[in-house]
């Protein structure tokens, strides 16, 4: 089969135009970037209030392994197909990062002939998002460093400065500094560290904020360190929410591309799912909901990390409650979730299978008994797959009385998501989401609840230092914040190791970080990395552009 | 008078089609970003080697004060005269840098009504380019600490990494930092430190390359350090070359806007004045060349150093030759030159003035004796200047033989800069440059000739360190590049004290750095600042942006 660089370039794309004409879009209301990209007037969203909402679809998926089960292909497959069956549909995704795309996980704009397009352009610069919310992120930066240099009026305590720059880029040398150095004219010194831009929390505020006017409010919220007194020192006392503001107004407009088929997407902000809640702009959900009929969207990670942020944090904050929820799962992964060595993922076996669907049970369970969401299962499938373990699978659905489909937009398109678009649109409902907690409840219940309701958690503890933290938080008036939890992707618990469907387990709350300007507070649990690093062999050592500026060794 | 903001979003601007369509460019040549900004396919200037090329005029100026002499706005009012004329003619500028935006100077796209516009797009993120050049310098810097990481097989010494990270901020915090630390899974512990975007050699390859393919090698040739045993390490060996010029490869193509008057403007490129050459990418100058019967192109401080570069590396390197270079002289910067105290430049003084303009005489002398330049002077008007002041410069100027024009773009547009234009065209020639060195001449002797001829110095002096990397440089094998010398642009000479036209002064080469793939060797006299800071009150603070996102406090 081609690689996936080579069947994005050999697409014959539909100038952006006449997508966006398809979706009632007028050309003023388009910025053109480049004939195949385009950002799209984000006021649209009120303009077009009085327009009824279109039906939502999440795509979530089982516990991952590394490699990642498929949310993004199958994504794009699913509209696909919807789209060949005359519906109405855009696509809203995150869009990539320029650390993976130079690092082990190559591209992130789905894969084989389920793809956007152009896939050089998303997974590289793209419209610059990515690069304005970095700039924002260090000029705030910048300017924390500078108001303490230059008398330090607000009376920050350099020692409790909690705001990172960032840079784009896997880059562990940065992970740990010491910046200020070299004398009295080259700042304060201090210890600190970068961060990969998407974890900043001006990326988590971007990817919630509703208008310019929210973002801004949002940006002068940032709690940035602490002063000597312990009060916190916010982005709006430095002076900087405007000028941040300024540099993300054109970013903050969704970017709108096709798939491969030509069906629509809007992929745009893409917030890290463990420090943030990991999916696509509110702005660009709410935008798809007036542009169509049907919003394809994914999250992050698992459906314990990734859906439960989605609808506890982003469809609480936004007023979103999604039609169908789909979980996706690969045959491969479930084995490894029933204990198959990693070199025999790829022989069928049943019972590897049977023991790792677990795995999938408690997902759909939480989906449809906590969260009160409408199921189905798509089965991603694999050319190593067999008939028996496709039909085990659909057995299995069939006693969890949800639909399954078997998924093959990697190698057919949205040919190859037929059946499960036929499944997605039989079990379209309009349900309120049932949140995990209430508003009101104070942070550590919240987090209490998520633990013991999604992830089976049989004892939630509290570090010393967490237990100081759930205080001064109180104090300070942020203890009805939503949370975000950190932890591993790899299993329900806080251990890589427990997979499957564990339960009875301790969790251990190791740390709270405010975000005060997205509205959250993260919990961490277990080590949380907010800059990656490069692998041995980096993917950037095989990308290379020719004479013409056509780019190889992107996957 | 109204803000140069207020002007700006005043103007009714071309959809920059219809000002590409003048060019006699097609669609299919122009990559469009939003309605006002596109870029050029940049292989048009050789699929158009044939045509004649256009005259290039160059505007440079005195030695500056801090405010600077208005050269921007002087090419900006000159081409908007030329243009009016009915003259085929197109600029050729340097981008802005988010640093001054925020920080102490404002905008760099010109003033009053002699401005390129879209100036708060031009001023913000414009098309990408700087944070595509960041990008790769960060992409390298990555590679080179996780190839130490991952085994270190190059042998790479540590201590002796040259090549730095960047963001495109004025951020002193990051100028001196320790990085790698916290262990061993996080890099290894090292002096560190961060530039601005534009003081990267990376910034300097893209504009002096000429296609896609020499962008690349330039790329690979950069060195990033040293072996243990002392031996150069190269961008190419770490395997970054290709991936670095994939992230440059939009970038490269040059960006199409216009002036307030409709004049079409290749903005593109623009490395920092002191450690690189200081001047707007030579793809989109030869560009320009082809695409219009005038160029009007501008370099970074005063003659003596932005025309100096110019002329010895820029046209040295890219075969292009100015048919005029105008001097750009203000009354108040000449009578600062003449000793006139800071709170009196508003008044009236033929005597301050006198003296101070020996430094207009000996710039104009350099351009005409040293180059063998055709020269002619353009007073940027003042509303504090007097007519005797305007009437002096002009009877000094005929005294050296050249042309003087007053130049009032900023209150008028071209209308304004008729006059200059008039005497632009009445000394157009075609000559040969006069390079200040011949390319075999070794560095040393480069280095003595710009310093005696061009600054007048009476001695050159290489500190124990400069000796040292001189043999360096020649038992390597890069004995034989063009020098850019980085010192004050306040004097002529290496201290910024000595105004209007010292000589007999002796100067200190403090230390040498190697540019292998932009290829010339930096010659630092005196204190080199790479990484600049923000003010008291950084512009940042002033800055806003509304609902409808309209942008206010940039200046």
């Amino acid at each position: 089969m081609k690689s996936d660089i080579q069947i994005a370039q050999e697409a014959v794309m539909e100038p952006i135009g006449a997508v966006a004409q398809r979706l009632g879009l007028a050309e003023e209301q388009l910025i053109p970037y480049g004939r195949y990209k385009a950002k799209v007037d984000h006021r649209l969203v009120k303009a077009m209030a009085d327009k009824p909402d279109a039906r939502v679809i999440l795509v979530t998926a089982i516990s991952p392994t590394p490699a990642g089960e498929g949310k993004t292909t199958t994504s794009v497959g699913l509209a696909d197909a919807l789209h060949r069956m005359g519906k109405k549909v855009i696509l809203a995704l995150r869009e990539p990062s320029l650390g993976p795309v130079f690092g082990v996980k190559g591209g992130a704009a789905g894969g084989g002939y389920a793809q956007v397009v152009p896939m050089e352009d998303i997974n590289l610069h793209f419209t610059g998002d990515l690069h304005a919310i970095g700039a924002a992120n260090n000029l705030l930066a910048a300017m924390v460093d500078n108001h303490i240099y230059q008398g330090n009026a607000l009376n920050i305590d350099p020692r409790r400065v909690t705001w990172k720059r960032c840079v784009d880029m896997n880059d562990r040398q940065l992970r740990f500094i010491t910046d200020g150095l070299g004398g009295k004219v080259n700042g304060t010194p201090r210890e600190d560290g970068f961060d990969i831009t998407v974890a900043s929390e001006v990326m988590a505020i971007f990817c919630l904020a509703t208008d310019l006017k929210d973002l801004k409010e949002r940006l002068a919220r940032i709690v940035v360190g602490y002063t000597y007194a312990g009060e916190p020192v916010t982005a709006g006392q430095i002076g900087a929410a405007g000028a941040m503001a300024a540099l993300l107004k054109d970013a903050f407009d969704p970017n709108l591309v096709q798939t491969l088929e030509h069906t629509p997407a809007l992929v745009h902000g893409g917030p890290f799912a463990n420090i943030a809640h990991g999916c696509n702009s509110v702005i660009a959900t709410k935008l798809g909901m007036k542009l169509a009929d049907y919003v394809v969207t994914e999250a992050g990670f698992g459906a314990d990390l990734g859906a439960e942020k989605f609808l506890d944090i982003k469809c609480r904050m936004a007023g979103i409650a999604p039609a169908a929820v789909v979980v996706v799962a690969t045959v491969r992964a479930l084995k490894h979730h029933g204990g198959c060595p990693k070199e025999q993922l790829g022989v069928p076996n049943l019972e590897y299978l049977e023991a790792g669907s677990a795995n999938l049970a408690r997902h759909v369970e939480n989906m449809q008994k906590q969260f009160g969401m409408p199921v189905c299962v798509a089965i991603n499938a694999f050319p190593t797959d067999s008939a028996e373990e496709h039909q085990f699978l659909r057995d299995y659905c069939a006693g969890l009385g949800v639909p399954c489909a078997l998924s093959e937009v990697f190698a057919k398109g949205g040919e190859g998501g037929l059946e499960l678009a036929e499944d997605v649109l039989g079990i379209l409902d309009r349900r309120p989401v049932h949140f995990t907690y209430a508003d009101d409840l104070p942070v550590a219940d919240k987090i209490r609840a998520v633990c013991r309701n999604i992830y089976r958690a049989k004892e939630v503890v509290f570090s010393a230092a967490a237990q100081k933290q759930l205080r001064e938080l109180a104090d300070a008036g942020y203890d009805k914040l939503p949370v975000c939890i950190a932890k591993t992707q790899y299993s329900f618990s806080d251990n890589a190791k427990l997979l499957a469907a564990p339960d009875g387990f301790t969790m251990t709350v190791r740390e709270l970080r405010l975000s005060a300007g997205a509205g959250f507070v993260v919990a961490v649990m277990g080590s949380i990395m907010t800059m990656p690093g490069l692998p041995k062999k980096p993917a950037a050592e095989g990308i290379d552009v020719d004479e013409n500026g056509v780019i190889s060794g992107l996957f």
